[in-house]
């Protein structure tokens, strides 16, 4: 159950970071959906190690089996079954990690949790445990295109990018429309703002050379959404989209349409109004960023995600070890200096599992019965 | 199960701001836990309309019932049921709202799920809703207050204030320690700073006589939790306490220790360094805000919520109605020009609420077998 | 959530037999549907006590009051809250059990599990817990009635009565077809073959005049299902609708279509042979009981569920008190003899929740997404 | 959703019978628990195919391999995820049924469901499937049995067997005591009665040669459960149990303690009178077959399933085909005359599944907070 995410379209993900395998299981996926292992690929692609010199260079193809689920082609509504072999596995490198708890990561909570843990790589906590939600996500993402395309015309589009990296962050104005993905995937960092783009590459690649690390900002934006999907109260879709963020390793906040900043605004300035555009409901702003109540009003969700710095960096750092002495560590093993261009299609795909389970929820209650 | 939350210690709200009641099933409470219908009246008080002359009129005294779950002054382990009658609900007021859609509510949104709905007062998106939450939430923070003295010896504490109104924000250094609820109960918009709280007030008492509203920022601590409750992927407690707060009317962030300001710092310099504190392991700093890998680290939860400014506000907006022809409306019936003084005790409910639960959740798993 | 049933449309029970009241919460009730208290008044009306000179003398009207998620007699698709006065509580009668335990009742289950208990009456265990079993599956029963006529033209009926009274049954070749519900309610035992419910009936006087009880036998059919609901592995619409009947108080056996009775045949006897019927694929016969793989077949649905003599008697009986000695009960209280004509409508009840909720869960997987 | 089990250690089964492999994640597995893959296998080899000349001769040796969740021997409280290969896979034995649908089998519910389905060897419904749950199984019996020993002094024992084939069964007082395992395993079909097992091995061998099959019914007992397990109203111990065996293939009736035959008795017949044993509340009798109110009261809880014949028969049968159109299918493929001597270690799984589930979830209300 703690390692499950969604109601209807749920998946289990499993595995450690330098055991044999990691892995999905997901569940209530919708039959006949043409698939092939290729559509996942290329998503794991873009979260793979090694694709760029940003990133760690943990040398992993992440080549996905489908062990079950499919058949000719097509879904058939049974369980989905991914597996990924780790073949780069090194969990030597972590032996001092055995007796020393590294400084924000897991491995002190862990050792209090469970009174035990796998101490290789972060085990669960690693960033390898998202590979499962990339798989997943991939097929959400599909799932909503062909989707949204069949009951509403357009289809529904997930995309995310890198909005700053530590200061340094796109023009607020930057965006005059919706980014393809070309134009995210047209550089190492994923911001679709080229200038920005390079400011960021160089930050990372100085901070690298110092043994440190940095954060930032993912935004993403999802075009093509129904109104109606999301819920009244507890399970509001920017409550979910909020879970299913902070969920990630790294993330420290979340905030959807005006957020933050929102706060400094009256209502008067704040307020969407609403407008008639030749029979459709639309709002004039999007300080709502998507959603009223909870609930979709059909305009773009907009949300963005604070990551912090990598915890694991070249330096030598103060820490405690599993006696309870004081000691120093130093980082070692294969980390990224910066975790947001990786980052990118997790999110992407979070937020595509979210609107496809609330896709499904509203369905059910709301069109299945005629009345 | 969209009007639930929780796992094991589970509530499930139910009614509408101008139907006949409001109220919450309480499933999974601990059996023998000692409970009068006072100390869930208290903390009623504390979220009750007409407290104060910052906060909306509506003349309610919000008298909870218990219809269930207790027996001879104890919980008996069966589901509480615990009910609040509506008795100044005014359903007329909102004759308008019936054809026309308030800017920034769910009017439209409701609409468009479930293609019909109850416009008195947002139905069920009223923050009359959240009187079942506090409710609930007063009995979880008694469990964990005397959970967390009769397993560790201290009490756990949830307390919550209002951080900022508008850019009228606490000075940084302003908290020296963990503030009192005398502290924080001082003053009408529960600012625990007194020269912050005046200034807020103004604020808001010139913001109403525009017709206006504004909206803040509520910081939340915790402290006495012990190390090891949350989960290490979807169910982490941040990622809870997210769902948590985006699941309150009206917010629109959540960030939890550095949150969006930690993305600035080097992980050289948000790293949070382990010291050995007389056999306990804490940490130098608390940029991680209480957790790791999703589980509490033993240090104090810290986390911020923004709730944007009130949607309704006594000036004439442009919107559409059910037609989809423009029209105005002005804002009537009685509301908060700022909804945070209210929301404090929520927030500390719905933190409540996450906590019991992950202690419970925590405990089945790691406490029962002992291997 | 051990208070709570189904998965989508989720009902939560609460409320002890001496309490206050009793009641339920329904959350996910698809909104639009026309519904009226007399309507959930007429099925309590079936389980009501003092309804016939064979059940308790209780004297309970039941009154429902509808608290929420109606508006302008529609469901809005917020939750349903519905709450019945307990108006004959007599806890005084009880005050012997605070000390004893009935031989049994739960009482002593009770006390091992929580420590604690609410005596009168057996508490949560007294069924008057069914009362929101009851009125949540009038509300199914409507829906799957609308529902079905409209996707299908015809509607979709669930029909239960009394098979046997101890080993009063009826003729095995009785039923020629599916009874009418004005033949189950024809007599107060509630069994469709007038000669044997006359049996039944004097059986049952008999046995109260005695002090005595008696157990027996219901049998439930439902037509006009779809085939396609349902789930292949752990969700079973079999396996879900014996967990629905083992969830009744004194039920000791359920089996589906030839059930036990079936092993004494071979494949070959067993087998339901298809047949083509104008387009539509039926069985020659119906030894499974309309669920094939977990699924409904659109064949009838039959089951049948034991229920064993009613626990209390009003005769001495050996038992032991709270401090563990040896003492003697004799019950008190108004008791019914046999609780079968009774729980007649309750066996409807839990098979339409379990049905609506499958089709629910059906259509959000299979019917939404086209591919 | 559909294709997990449990509340608190859920298992989530995935696979098809001739797709590459099945298995199973566990989710909410105690931490520190010694385990080894040798453990597992020893209750897959109790169902696996091909363990003796009564059962299917397909040939699988069933090989466990364990993905995740456990480091050094021990369980880590993360996700286990077992695997097992599907080595004798012959999918072109069944090309006929992709197009006729098997009698009696889940084909044409799951084409109604679907629209689709995986034709070879019953896809998800193939007892493959409950590889999964054995394994799951065999680690719930290892932390029942050390659990029960840790804190109650004896171990929590699950011993199932066949007690009866078609009508062949066993004396109503063979069993003086609660057999051993070895009792159970003397013989090929496992019942702990010598001279019935040699009777039912003839008949099932008869009637193989015929080209038939046969059912029976399977009896449960386990001692060792501590008073106290289970809830009082939807999620009884019985109930979750009758709901765990109709989930299994081939099920159509669940019955605990005096069962279908309890219905004969009068209430002062079937009533078990408490008894005041060294301090321990006993049971004169066992009617009530260990469970009260739905809450385990420390007797033996006794259970009996009934399984219908196999559906696969090597006679020509009338069925229909994918158009509607009327054929004939005879049986091919390797199929088990008789399920009952592969489905003991089944049951045996799946109640180990609910109480293993029930006992966390206890604890979690029951025993962590002491008021």
């Amino acid at each position: 159950m703690p390692n499950s995410f969604g109601k209807l379209f749920q998946i289990t993900t499993w595995g450690e970071s330098h055991g044999p395998a990691v892995g999905v299981v997901i569940d209530g996926c919708p039959p006949r959906l043409p698939l092939d292992a290729a559509e996942i690929q290329h998503e794991l692609d873009r979260r793979r190690p090694g694709q760029s010199a940003l990133v760690t260079p943990r040398k992993e193809e992440d080549k996905v089996e489908i062990l079950a689920g499919l058949f000719e082609g097509r879904t058939t509504g049974a369980p989905l079954s991914l597996l990924v072999r780790n073949t780069d596995a090194r969990p030597g490198a972590y032996d001092e990690m055995r007796e020393k708890f590294r400084p924000s990561h897991a491995d002190f909570a862990y050792q209090a949790k469970y009174g035990f843990r796998d101490h290789r790589g972060g085990g669960r906590s690693s960033a390898r445990e998202t590979i499962g939600r990339v798989a997943a996500g991939a097929i959400a993402k599909k799932i909503l295109s062909f989707g949204s395309t069949a009951q509403h015309g357009t289809p529904l589009e997930v995309r995310a990018w890198v909005a700053s990296v530590q200061d340094i962050a796109m023009p607020a104005d930057a965006l005059k429309k919706f980014p393809t993905l070309a134009e995210v995937e047209a550089n190492a960092i994923r911001c679709p703002h080229a200038a920005t783009a390079e400011k960021m590459i160089a930050c990372i690649e100085a901070v690298r050379a110092q043994g440190d690390s940095v954060g930032g900002v993912i935004e993403c934006r999802i075009r093509g959404v129904p109104p109606g999907l999301g819920e009244p109260v507890f399970d509001r879709l920017e409550a979910d989209l909020a879970k299913a963020m902070l969920s990630l390793p790294a993330t420290k906040g979340f905030e959807i349409g005006s957020g933050f900043a929102g706060t400094l605004l009256r209502g008067s300035e704040h307020n969407d109004a609403f407008e008639a555009h030749g029979g459709k409901v639309r709002t004039a702003t999007n300080r709502s960023g998507g959603t009223q109540g909870g609930i979709s009003n059909g305009e773009e969700i907009v949300f963005r995600v604070a990551f912090k710095p990598t915890a694991t960096i070249m330096r030598s750092q103060k820490t405690v070890d599993v006696l309870g002495h004081a000691t120093e560590l130093t980082g070692r093993g294969r980390h990224d200096p910066c975790v947001l261009p990786r980052a990118v299609p997790i999110v992407e795909a979070m937020a595509a599992l979210v609107l496809v389970d609330h896709w499904m929820r509203h369905a059910a209650q709301n069109q299945v019965f005629k009345f």
